[in-house]
């Protein structure tokens, strides 16, 4: 159960501490010239160590593909890639050897295989999104050369919100500030909201938001594999995500039907709706408008503080764990929710060949 | 793409005017006796003309099973099963039929297939879920042999919420209303608010709320997988979903981690967590706790009221459609989401059956 | 497990006794106006009581679809469908019921499910074949529209072989006899041979050839799912299957390498091989020429004569069979390999769409 | 489409001249303990440069874990694993880079995929299978556990063939012989066939046959995924493989019924059957008996004689390959063979925990 995607497939491999983390893309159409500049540049957005308001862990996170491209193209291969773990202090969680962390994947791991790689995590940390990360960026390429952009940036970090609509914002910007938000006030107040927290040796939550323009209408599947059921299933298999929403989401809720629905209109360039309460989507299916979603991150579980908790011999301990960590993942996961949406789109591209003869 | 699950698969089929919607179980362990009183039931709940808040079209819905089931017991073989459609009155959609009415998916079909079932809505109706509620409720039977209990009920419609959380609410009351909201007075209000939809030939949207108990540790696969992300995959699946959230969801986002976190504890049944902002599911695995999660639900698309739009032939035109209608979903979808809710668990209750020797 | 295809799929459901056999077909492309003689003319040569060398049970073998097809068209949605079983003589099997027939799988559907509807063989019947000869008519009719066709015949018929290669034969006189043998003086022996067999209350068994024509290059996934290795696993997913060979086969094992390369030239078509050891296919992809294959069928076990054998409770028994039976599979079977060849090919015809961007 | 198996699955990555062979495991149980030396052993059996019947190139294949063991044990994570390809003479391709060779998959692949990586073939070369080694070498680890052992032998070189059931022979002398036939006279005489062909530049197929022991009942789906079927498919995915036949065969197609039927029989040890012309199989489903069957092989296609053929430019062109080739790939096929069944049997060990609650 490592895979993602139905055509275009991503298998993951790796553990925080041990060899390294990697993957297996199978389903790329040959023939793709491969920018990895592209994909070393969303590794860097995502990698530790990047900004004050980061973990102040150092990764090289150099990809290094094993197969799949020859001559700097892809071959219709499985192309298979690693980024060789480095900077691993694995002593640091001998400690942490029989303990169950709070709201971490301790205690479920042990449950579950009777057996867990306890260093930095192992399989259960965030480190495992470079895989993610890596593929995305290679459907990102194709994306673009069907018109298809994804960006995503954070707006919300606990209780500071960007009021403002994506429609609104330049989000050419959001790359200009270390916490990826586009607007540049708010920008602000978020990042020391973040400084805060970690000063605070605690951690803080927030949103990020998705936007998808470009996508033609007929993407995605009707029924069960609806474009948003997709997208949402891919946002919720991110680390320390609590929720998700497309379109009006959970606000659209509290609409009448006659508030909320989309009226068509033709335009020059086509059918397209007045408004947007749909996200881009209907019926599970693109209808050629901007698709556009949030995903809620819940604040990081590994506190640099006392906590009380039990261990595996039924032992309650406290525990203060030490290592490096950061204090909000968001800035961080701006490129993981590109990816994945990125991996469920390009899946969906390639899908909607197949309805023709 | 219309298969849902990967070990207990769930196949549907049928449009809401054709021959009928049934679908396969494939996976289904063999040896179960069926009790067909508790599918029936579940049909029940979600069939139209139940109350005065759901449409007036009358339809039987009663399931037939195909194959699979030999004195009264499942064989290991594939069950198929059909409800045939009875109550349709195909001539209303007929001035529909190259209409694109708002935010349904009349023009996203006619994108992505170049034809389209009209009557009715065809394959986009909700009426298909009635596969997943067969499916589901033998999948509830399985689940309760294991000790595990799927309930949902309506906790907000428009802008009335039900402020209190399911652990105050009796929630064995939740059929004791129309609108399946446990607590009586919130009941009241949430129907007056349909009623009033209704009255205005308008719709409305709303919240529902589902919880599983007693599901083991365990359960879930930690990657893409999670536990979280096969339920929400399976609730963004159904019509008109517009947001998934579990545990503290999107109002968690604003906490700090030392205010989230659960903290374990040693109890006489073992290790428990002193709160549940985890939804019960850590790391993407069951912890033994409940698992509860909301799911948001857009006002109905189909209003009794004039409303412009487009047709097929690029002509601006106004509608004014007719039918028999439900001013609101979410009475009728409570069962639905226990359905999906329970085909995630019965699969995760399987694939755990793979991970030791 | 009852699902078959990548892309095309199809999911069977039905026991031989019990309401039906049928199907759900999904990845069907939209578009297709349907010709349900063609259907029905696969299921007339698969069907019971068709010439004095099959069973004379009596069988209209008439298919309903029930979702998936408008207007005469498929609509991109599930195509369900059903032939409801009608001629049953289910006490015949009374006596059965706790006996574990030689050579049938009523041991090991009691070993593997605990439990098995003893009717007519239940699910292991070869009646389920009649939801693969439904796709598989459909499927042919796209593959016809790419200029692809497949043709199946009886090559073997217990020791009683046809002597030349398919190229030698003119294959639309396959059906001018009833044994489906394209050379009229080989079929005359092969009936005499089944005749003989089943004047003895015997079976016997023989080989189909197979072979598709048009297939363009390029189809086949060139590691696990090579074409071949699709059509093998089709061939021997259908009943009383032992074997399959393609192209030189069993045979080709005794050449040395320099006799079975098929060399490269190039013509006016562009290139094609002088021979074709390779059966079409290299790499698991195919090269253009004729894709040729055979396929082993055991004789059947149903024997209308005295066998010992052992029942549930741990007593030898001795058993003698009535009921209408085939005393030799292969007339009836042609269509069946047909379709499964039909189904493999659809499948990699729609996922070579996938290659390119 | 470089995905094997339903539970126990491997992706396979890599192609002969670039940065080596590997792939992905996900789904192996956790806790197991591996045994990285009978790893090793069958990777010694498959490589190249063991005797004087294979080629002379040397390859270390050694294969190292990236994760999911830790501490030797299996975590219930992707085992991802490689083999760094280490003797590559890539320039001795550098002619071949335009050219079809006969009865290769160079020209499929190009007219697949539009490019190629022409070196040492690329990922057509059999070097791939050392992914399938290593991964059937840890499935065997977990069914020897369970009393399962799989064991092939060559049975066939050329027109020499092992006259012998596999019953009548001592299967552990299989290792005795460079050429693994498990009969001394026999071996012999396949050996000098072997070497012929070599001295003549040619090469010479045959036959491997597999037997699987300790198979209780139960195992194997009986529709489309029959254990047969499965079986085939594995083996029809091994480069070279031409065709598959499983207990009679091809040979029991000219048996009556009455002499192919296995009798039933009670035993001390349970329900047995007489003869074993099921192959073990009965329905698709494992009866307890012995599973054997036949592997086609042809002649290799790589010859170091000179050949006519055509290049990419259409130019008729005359090849006389150079490197290092094996003038047959039987002996060195054996592990492969038995790795893919063990691959097989470990899936449908694992799919039959799922058929009772």
């Amino acid at each position: 159960m490592n895979t993602f995607g139905h055509i275009f497939r991503l298998t993951s491999f790796g553990e925080s501490h041990g060899r390294g983390i990697g993957g297996i893309i199978d389903g790329c159409p040959a023939g793709l010239e491969l920018d990895i500049s592209l994909i070393q540049n969303d590794l860097a957005r995502r990698k530790p160590g990047q900004s004050k308001i980061t973990t102040q862990r150092q990764e090289p996170d150099q990809v290094e593909f094993l197969s799949g491209v020859f001559e700097g193209k892809t071959q219709g291969t499985p192309i298979a890639f690693a980024i060789w773990n480095k900077d691993q202090h694995s002593n640091d969680y001998n400690d942490l050897k029989d303990v169950f962390r709070p709201s971490h994947a301790d205690f479920t791991y042990i449950q579950k295989y009777g057996t867990r790689d306890y260093r930095g995590g192992g399989r259960s940390s965030a480190r495992e999104t470079i895989a993610r990360v890596v593929a995305g960026a290679i459907a990102k390429q194709i994306l673009s050369k069907v018109g298809v952009t994804v960006q995503a940036f954070v707006s919300q970090v606990g209780e500071i919100k960007l009021e403002k609509s994506y429609t609104e914002l330049d989000l050419s910007k959001t790359e200009d500030n270390i916490v990826r938000c586009p607007d540049a006030e708010t920008a602000e107040k978020m990042i020391a909201r973040i400084i805060a927290a970690g000063n605070d040796n605690d951690t803080v939550g927030g949103v990020i938001t998705g936007v998808a323009k470009g996508v033609p209408t007929g993407w995605g599947e009707p029924v069960f594999n609806k474009l948003h059921a997709d997208l949402g299933f891919a946002m919720l298999g991110i680390n320390a995500v609590k929720g998700f929403e497309y379109g009006s989401g959970f606000e659209g809720t509290k609409l009448s039907g006659s508030q909320h629905n989309d009226v068509f209109i033709q335009t020059e360039k086509g059918v397209r709706t007045k408004t947007n309460n749909s996200g881009g989507i209907q019926g599970g299916i693109s209808n050629g408008e901007d698709i556009y979603f949030n995903v809620a991150f819940k604040p990081i579980a590994t506190l640099l503080k006392e906590q009380k908790t039990v261990d595996i011999n039924s032992n309650e301990i406290t525990i203060n764990p030490k290592g490096r960590h950061d204090p909000c993942v968001l800035p961080r996961a701006v490129p993981i929710v590109e990816a994945m949406a990125a991996l469920v789109l390009i899946d969906h591209y390639l899908l909607n060949k197949l309805n023709s003869i």
